[in-house]
């Protein structure tokens, strides 16, 4: 059986590729932090929605994300997924990479649900660039 | 003023370089995991406790651990601390890096205290090898 967080990235990813922002914010934490790119941050729901909504333009409707390697660090109610992730679009990003490492944090709420708090796609390329 | 996190890693290298393992393990979730080697994990503050004695007296007691360039990703009592950590020693690791890109994730607990949840040095570099 996958990891249960593997088939919650998978849901992300598919929220992302049918532009179903509303369902995917749900699965973000209420003070969750996305990194639009590296030095431009969207914190909380409203702005990662927001985020969503410029990136789908940006790639003309066309994203769609998909993971390929994974390894998922369990810390108790914490965790660490670090995830090839690849980004497949009509307009193709020529500044930032489409194969990228990803650091991606989930935390487990009072329900035992994960959400996810802090999203990295850029991984440790934030630094030394 | 420097970011409280910063300090805290400051703290944790300071205490890795005296070999000050009791106060180490002060700085880490009861359920926190280490990564040793990328195929290698220590769970909990005993098992982490453990594998820094053994990594010291691989290191012939000499490791001094520094950071450079750090990016701290903060979401409520959840970070994600990219950095550039450096480890000096007498003997010199050669299968892997000394130079390294971790991926460090701390919680806040009730009393407001920063711990370490999840200690990966080696970053990214646990996927496509």
């Amino acid at each position: 059986m996958e990891h249960e967080l593997k088939e919650f990235i998978k849901k992300c990813d598919m929220a992302i590729k049918e532009e179903d922002f509303d369902t995917l914010i749900n699965y973000y934490t209420d003070d969750a932090v996305l990194v639009v790119k590296p030095d431009m941050f969207a914190r909380g729901k409203e702005e990662i929605k927001s985020a969503f909504i410029s990136i789908a333009k940006y790639f003309k409707n066309s994203l769609v994300p998909t993971q390929g390697e994974m390894i998922i660090l369990e810390a108790g109610d914490t965790a660490l997924v670090i995830s090839q992730t690849l980004l497949a679009a009509d307009k193709m990003e020529s500044e930032l990479s489409m194969d990228r490492r990803a650091t991606y944090v989930f935390k487990k709420n009072s329900q035992g649900k994960w959400l996810c708090a802090i999203d990295n796609s850029y991984g440790t390329d934030l630094i030394n660039q």
